[in-house]
């Protein structure tokens, strides 16, 4: 018997059927002989209807009044649901993130976890009840007030719970069987990945790739949690999101090549492709190529708020001693960059701005790029065979990323996908919903 | 500069406009000076929608759980409020009935205050804020729980609050202009009255007046609290609810009285009258005349849950030894009522059951009877005239009620209204929306 750590998105608790499935299977763990803690998010789009709401009110919402409008939504979700298990014959109580110890700084809307105390769930459990947690909120022992911890927030509240109650598994519910070695949606052959360091489940969240928040994998790889990404559809495994170091990694692929009895049991180099057409470019022409040109042009990028990922600077052409700098950034950042480049142009001094929404981003990522040659040779090859134009190139150890044109980035996604052996043998089932 | 504190209902923040308005109500006693405490109750039916949720769940919710939900309401509407008065540049914080300190017992609900430690809100005041708190929502010590008080709970937290605060007044802001001598839709010459004891009050609110809710009336009579009920649609004042003995009443009526210029100042007899269309009655007929055959039947009606409002019982015919017992109740307690009792008929030993759902109560409310002899017989005389027949009489202190037949209850309200000169100079306003 252990402890287990179920998360349910929004989407799997959207009305009074879905909770009474949900319900249902939370019982059929609690049947096995598990210690059971459920974290919900909000039902549906309430999170969405909520916010709505204060803006209808002010187009301003005072963050603490904010994060008391919308920490009702897991109140709301995580009563039915508790309710559901008890009336099909099982105890459960309800927790708010105060009452679960979920601790946080007093950042509203953005809160970080800063301690997890979650002595009423141990009671709760040892009492014989499934406890049921609101995910994405906490509370502030500084301010005493009420956080969330921002979009994405219910899965951190499922990692943090699994860490401090040293759960054997965080299991991750979704309307996906699990982590796919690419979008089903932009690649049909594309097929699930049983397991997954979270190095390599990082990269491909932060290049786009949708099912898990970033910030809880790096909670889950910071406090040694196993992520278990799986359907809420179906009782298929999903994804097992392991965390290896590099050396535990490299030890064993090779203490499985040798004992597989016909040599072919092998990781494979590549996990995954992600692609990403959230992204836009802007490129600033004729910047005088002198230091500290580039760290004023992305000091006024980061004073607008905005997230850059790929930077490429050309070389400057002599004659001229002038340079283009290329970045990429979120497409809804895309105005409010250009408006303040705009502004301070007469400081930094360069000749005009372009902006290109018209990009797509592929990533290839993959654990084994660190031990194998040719990775990087293999990629270009396929592109380039695949008759796609590259703008743009970074690399980490485990990730290559380009930018090609939107339009080129379906081709390029399956020529990779084909060229790399991920192709599985039928098409990829694609949900109808794929919110969480 | 005093605390007041106003409690505004589901109707009067039913949506973001609604909300705006009171918003800005509640600045205007801020701009006067006052510090304000603000308690609110869930927006519009969102407290029913909830409940409706929580039966497509389950038809027996858990009551622990189903407070959880529930509580979730007038967390929307404060954030919201809240929200609304900083949009206004006034400050406001938001409080849960847990962080504003309401104490109860246990019992989810139908939670009973057990003791409220405001600090929170005295630190928020301080600060210079005007403090918005959760109606309906209290927190047992016991449990760690979150609980309810029950229908018309945010009036007792009004009140609980203006206790603990020592509030110079708690305002009642309903749809309506105050307490009026009669509903205006059963005697349309109703007139609202100027104050009322809160004795009389208790008295109006059991015999079926809806404007204020019994618990309020009590608690605020037992803590020395000010109620004004008063319009959230208008500035005029409403009406004054007063704490005063009998003692108290009689000695300032000898007072006006004597010290008027003309004689004619004196306090009305009689405060108003009640209407309540939603009881009914049960005669059991032909019960043994013996000891204890009338606290049998009573037992078995209160094992049943119901309230029994008034009680006959007609004179034993000799002949027989047999005897009448009729005793009113509300309706939605009728069919289990008499479920009840024709299962213990063998052991009580009656011979019959009547059920009568066409009754009308008609109650006739002032604290100057006691001081007034005739007040009865007038009575009685108005209703003889208007050609009523009476079914049943109960009396208190300071009460006489009536049951008559339901389709002449109007008639006999208007009759008594205009016999002891409540009628005003005009047709009183009744606003469409009535729910509160």
């Amino acid at each position: 018997m252990s402890l287990i750590v179920q998360k349910f998105g929004g989407s799997s608790v959207a009305d009074a059927e879905s909770i009474k499935r949900v319900a249902k299977r939370i019982i059929e763990t609690r049947k096995a002989g598990h210690d059971v803690v459920v974290v919900v998010s909000a039902m549906g789009d309430t999170t969405d209807e909520l916010a709505d709401l204060a803006h209808q009110v002010t187009p301003m919402p005072d963050p603490r009044e904010f994060d008391m409008l919308l920490t009702s939504g897991e109140r709301i979700s995580m009563a039915l649901l508790a309710m559901a298990i008890r009336s099909q014959g099982y105890s459960a109580q309800s927790f708010t993130g105060s009452q679960a110890g979920m601790i946080t700084d007093s950042r509203h809307g953005a809160a970080r976890i800063v301690d997890v105390t979650p002595g009423r769930i141990l009671d709760s459990l040892r009492e014989g009840n499934i406890a049921i947690v609101a995910g994405f909120q906490g509370f502030s022992r500084e301010s005493r007030d009420i956080t969330t911890l921002g979009r994405g927030g219910s899965d951190t509240t499922a990692v943090a719970l699994a860490a401090a109650l040293d759960a054997a598994v965080c299991e991750i519910y979704t309307d996906v069987d699990g982590i796919f070695t690419s979008d089903p949606r932009v690649v049909p052959m594309a097929r699930k990945i049983d397991r997954i360091t979270s190095e390599e489940m990082l990269e491909l969240a932060a290049a786009g790739a949708k099912v898990l928040h970033i910030r809880a994998v790096e909670y889950a790889r910071r406090h040694g949690v196993t992520l278990h990404v799986r359907s809420s559809f179906s009782n298929a495994e999903g994804t097992l999101v392991i965390n290896e170091t590099a050396e535990q990694y490299a030890a064993r692929i090779a203490r499985e090549s040798t004992t597989s009895e016909d040599g072919t049991v092998e990781e494979p180099i590549i996990s995954g492709i992600a692609t990403d057409l959230s992204e836009a470019k802007i490129t600033v022409v004729g910047v005088p190529d002198v230091r500290g040109k580039a760290a004023a042009i992305f000091n006024v990028v980061a004073g607008a708020g905005a997230n850059v990922d790929m930077i490429v600077q050309n070389v400057s052409a002599a004659a001229t001693g002038l340079t283009d700098i290329s970045f990429t950034l979120p497409k809804a950042d895309g105005q409010k960059v250009i408006a303040a480049l705009t502004a301070d142009q007469p400081v930094i001094g360069f000749q005009s701005l372009q902006y290109d929404d018209q990009i797509g981003k592929l990533a290839l990522v993959g654990a084994g790029m660190r031990t194998n040659t040719g990775v990087s040779a293999n990629f270009f090859e396929a592109l380039s065979i695949a008759g796609i134009n590259i703008e743009m190139i970074s690399t980490s150890e485990i990730r290559i990323s380009v930018v090609t044109r939107a339009d080129s980035l379906q081709t390029a996604a399956q020529a990779v996908h084909t060229a790399f052996g991920l192709d599985g043998d039928a098409e990829a089932v694609v949900y109808a919903g794929t919110g969480r």
